[in-house]
């Protein structure tokens, strides 16, 4: 067996030594691994590296192979304290150690049931379901939440939330989010319930106190509130099969993690936290992208009635996108043909643990690439567009998340993310026609509260080499003078970003933020090659400046973050989000820097660019009781990178290869169509 | 042969009937049939009809089919009148007649042709061409394009502008785009070659005027300039055949121009001007839109030299959506089980011509449309999206555009536009280095102006009924008060469109644009059933308001605009934009209609939306010598319009189904990849 590439995630063998090389300092410990990971090399490491490994010479030296470890080690009976190592894996050290005081790691699955069963087992708590006098045969499900830091409780110790909700059918696979309760229990470190309440039933009333039994007109129709086939009629039966056939396999090649694909190559890599990630993004043999990654995700709630501002969760920071990764399963969530990746997470007890088919990539036909007839001749040349799909889905609690990375055959990279699942809903009145401002009624007695999502997608471009810059372009109309006697010119106007910070989008303007290697001039062009990012327009973080929301996360206040990189600066919001209280964001390390004389100028230096896009979604009843999916999509596209079309040589289509089939099928039967008279 | 359905365009026979009426009246002239089409029944007669048709009702009456004609009748040796006349089909007679001095009908090809030839057949222009001393076996291109207006010349007459280009190489497709030369002649309705001149050379320069000989150095390598397969190298072999198999047949059932699918029903349109049209469109039996269509185009040039202003292209108004559509290929223009719809146009003299494969029709896959995993058993449920697509491809001289209805299960539509094609080319100075502010350097000597594509799509909604609202939707923090103690909470609000008008789009305020129906509300929700605009965010018209670009293109200066239904009001820049001067657009309309005093509310009426969107297309050297696909989209979408997400009774995905393949090959061989050290 080879030796894993610097980028390769860490093999079971590496997790087990890194396990044991952690295990030997702290023998007499009860120690708790949440994260055996790769710390990735440093860049000026990987940059020989790849520059060797691209020529095909021997490299002067491998970058050593480092695991980042967080540990979680019971100090008191209700203390834990986070460390975090850094182990050499070749020499099987200790290379770094730190305590991170009043830092949580993300959540722990494991810890989260006891909650649950704490909850559960908890008289007070057991007292207020008596009092709802639930229907018989129904039982109650806590679903525990990282709570959402409101100023209300010491963050250096770990706080559950746990919402309550009615499982009314037997079926384990019943929709108990369509009966949401109006208990809610608050959890400490240690297990103890500290309070349990009420939630609040109408817009005028915040937390209720009165015990009210669950209201029965509140149990609707199971084919309006079920997703599960089980429980529903039989489905439509007029979907006919649809099937991708490659008769000469799949385009792409693969060895280990390295993707060949239509003249692009790039490196597979992937953890716990930001699931797929992307390395050493080349097409044709040019460098583009050192990393893409999608880098954190805010979900926050605007429902401003206590405990609801407790809602809000660090879909990354804090659950792991990588930990949360479906099994995908063939014929379901892609079509073709299909090779799968697995990844490796490790137990509580460091051992590895697989997480199987965790990223799928498959070939997608997406309709013409370019066209032209020549109106003269009549004679057209039409090219389909082939796109490499690299898909991972994400499961956190009532929602998913499908990101895909999309490689097309004219050099351009597309970031797809579809938010789909279940609405996280909470109570509230039967029957009432008050308007209520900040959700939507899905389903009687249940509100589903509006939200944002807020995505980071971190872009580490490499366009032609790592010394890039940034610059804004905006389209301007010229004056109506005499160079534009008709008021018809226009012109490009733009600059370069010489200092970190953020920015806004503005259509209005055509703004365009491109990524550019100034030192590489486009000989036809006369202009510095470069990318540009499609971003998705989307509305920045609604709660207000001094909420801790906001403060949280920071990324939501601009569109568009230009940071110079930094080795391991990979999150907008800090690295422990889990209860964070602000401060610790892309926003103020950038002011750090600026405050301490430490910012040095991003032109023409190694710039890391940041996209916060997302939505603001308020719900549709469309969305319930499980959302069809709500695409999102951002570009990045060669601007004068080229010399033409780098699809230009794609094979035009032939009948041939593709083999369609004419439909000359006429219906008539009566059952078709409505009636012609 | 039933009687054609009223949406239906008209038949062969009625084509000729239309004609043979017309003929008659003009029985000693010289009639050139431009256009004869479908005059739309009247809405208040469609509606009772409709209802009636979707209860399986015998109608009380059917609407009379009549003729829209156009004709261009010579009144002198060189002056043309433009008649339009209304043919009742049923009584065979003409009811309306209009003769519309100083208009002018849509591009007549055939005269186009006789451009050409009287241009190069002139002594002057051959002249010009000797000068340019050309090389050898090296041939001249004519392109003749619509008269943009500026003012300069009088429009009730048809002015036509010739463009030169060389078509270096012999063979007959090969790109003479690539070789603008700098002359330019402008010809007279009479087939007078009234000026010609040459072009700017360099940005400093204005139309200069001394010869100079075409520079060799500009003869740039076919690699870089060729699309045609003839004329280029092998193309990349790596890209593996994708073939889409339906082995059940589609799922959709067609009858004449009426479409069922998955729920959806819809009657297919189309006309020589805006091309593809729908109609009638309900799902699950409910209506939702009466009419859905790309209304206009406008392809304005930024470049401020003379004469370039007068660049500027209505697509459809001048050009046609219906009559330049492309004849689609089994194989190359879709993939899977195809159903083509042919078009009927007229010739010169009257005779039905039959526009072949204009629109196809076909299913794909379109990724996930819902999944959840409920994390306590570990249980996926996931359902594919299949959508519909009916799509239709139009050249207008050297672009391209793909524009394509996509129809989705979760009640959702989608109109994809996707522009590719050729770049609109001018000859400039080799070897400068000055930077052109207004336009790309794709090839040596050639400059792709900078240019914008502004699109209008038109939207009728019917929304469970005809008389709808458009409410503008805006989420809004809340105040940091008693009520929001933590700064969290946000609210939507929103105000009805009271009076017709143009508004913009907002995405820092997640400005929504809904058209709901306020006498029906959602029984879960207690709010208006609705569907909402997903608008394409793109930057307005550049032009000058005072320009003559801008008072032809009013649309393009708001991104929605809101009108009450009109019959036969189609047109957002006027029904004749050939030539125009202005004024005759949806802004002057309002304004009118405001001024006259004669302007009802839009709320609970019959509105028509207007979206405006497009792209400031500042030439990338990626879009040359043949254009990816810059795609832009639009999409409409259920806001509590239903009861529960619609594509809930979707059957979940199965591999029996779906027959995917698992790659299981590891590539070893040393050419895959780059190496590993």
């Amino acid at each position: 067996m080879t030796a894993p590439h610097p980028f390769d995630p860490l093999t079971p063998t590496e997790i087990s030594t890194a396990a044991t090389v952690v295990r030997s300092r702290y023998s007499d410990q009860d120690v708790n691994f949440r994260v055996i990971t790769l710390k990735e090399p440093p860049k000026n490491e990987m940059i020989t590296f790849l520059d060797q490994e691209h020529r095909k010479l021997p490299a002067p030296w491998t970058p050593i192979r480092c695991a980042r470890v967080e540990i979680m080690i019971r100090v008191a009976p209700c203390e834990n304290e986070l460390h975090e190592l850094h182990v050499d894996l070749t020499n099987n050290s200790i290379v770094r150690h730190q305590v991170l005081k009043g830092k949580h790691s993300y959540i722990d699955s494991g810890y989260m049931k006891e909650v649950e069963t704490a909850c559960m087992a908890d008289q007070k708590v057991q007292d207020e379901i008596t009092k709802l006098d639930l229907p018989p045969g129904a039982s109650v499900v806590v679903e525990p939440w990282a709570y959402a830091t409101d100023g209300q409780n010491d963050m250096s110790k770990r706080v559950t939330m746990c919402w309550f909700y009615l499982r009314l059918l037997e079926h384990q696979d019943a929709n108990y989010y369509a009966y949401p309760l109006d208990i809610c229990a608050e959890i400490s470190e240690d297990l103890k319930i500290t309070k349990v309440y009420r939630l609040p039933s109408s817009p005028d009333e915040q937390v209720h106190s009165e015990p009210r039994p669950f209201d029965r007109q509140k149990i609707h129709s199971t084919t309006a509130s079920e997703y599960h086939p089980d429980l529903r009629p039989s489905p439509r039966a007029s979907t006919k099969s649809y099937q991708v056939v490659q008769p000469e396999g799949p385009s792409f090649k693969i060895r280990g993690n390295q993707l060949n694909w239509e003249k692009w190559s790039f490196r597979v890599g992937f953890n716990y936290r930001e699931g797929l990630t992307l390395h050493d993004i080349r097409y044709d043999g040019r460098s583009l992208f050192y990393r893409l990654s999608l880098a954190e995700m805010f979900v926050p709630y605007g429902d401003p009635r206590s405990p609801y501002p407790r809602k809000a969760a660090f879909d990354l920071g804090n659950d792991g996108a990588g930990i949360n990764a479906n099994n995908l399963k063939l014929g379901c969530d892609c079509l073709g043909t299909i090779k799968y990746f697995d990844a490796w997470h490790n137990t509580r007890s460091g051992e590895p643990m697989k997480l199987p088919n965790v990223v799928c990539c498959h070939e997608q036909d997406d309709g013409i690439l370019w066209k032209h007839t020549n109106f003269r001749t009549g004679h057209a040349v039409v090219t389909r567009a082939r796109i490499l799909v690299l898909q991972t889905i994400i499961t956190v609690s009532n929602y998913e998340y499908i990101f895909a990375f999309h490689f097309c055959q004219d050099a351009s990279i597309f970031y797809e993310v579809r938010a789909t699942g279940i609405l996280s809903t909470v109570p509230t009145n039967f029957g009432q026609n008050t308007k209520i401002p900040y959700g939507t009624i899905v389903a009687p007695g249940v509100l589903a509260p509006y939200h944002q999502h807020l995505f980071c997608l971190r872009i580490d471009p490499a366009v032609d080499g790592l010394k890039n810059s940034v610059s804004i372009e905006e389209s301007i109309p010229m004056r109506l003078d005499d160079d534009n006697p008709f008021g018809v010119g226009y012109v490009t106007k733009s600059h370069y970003v010489e200092n970190e910070g953020g920015f806004d989008l503005d259509f209005t303007r055509a703004r365009t933020f491109k990524f550019v290697n100034e030192a590489k001039i486009n000989p036809v062009t006369n202009t510095a090659v470069g990318f540009k990012l499609m971003p998705f327009y989307s509305q920045m973080l609604l709660a207000d400046r001094g909420s801790f929301h906001a403060k949280r996360s920071e990324y939501g206040q601009h569109a568009v973050w230009v940071t110079r990189y930094r080795d391991d600066d990979f999150f907008p919001s800090g690295r422990y989000t889990m209860q964070s209280m602000g401060g610790e964001g892309i926003a103020s390390a950038i002011q750090n820097r600026s405050d301490s004389g430490n910012q040095d100028s991003v032109r023409n230096s190694d710039v890391v660019v940041w996209h916060t896009f997302g939505s603001t979604h308020n719900p549709r009843i469309e969305d319930w009781p499980v959302m069809p999916n709500e695409k999102m999509m951002v570009g990045l596209k060669p601007v004068n990178f080229f010399l033409g079309n780098p699809g230009l040589d794609v094979a035009p289509s032939t009948q041939e290869k593709n083999q369609s089939v004419l439909y000359t099928k006429e219906d008539t039967s009566s059952s078709c169509c409505t009636s012609r008279l």
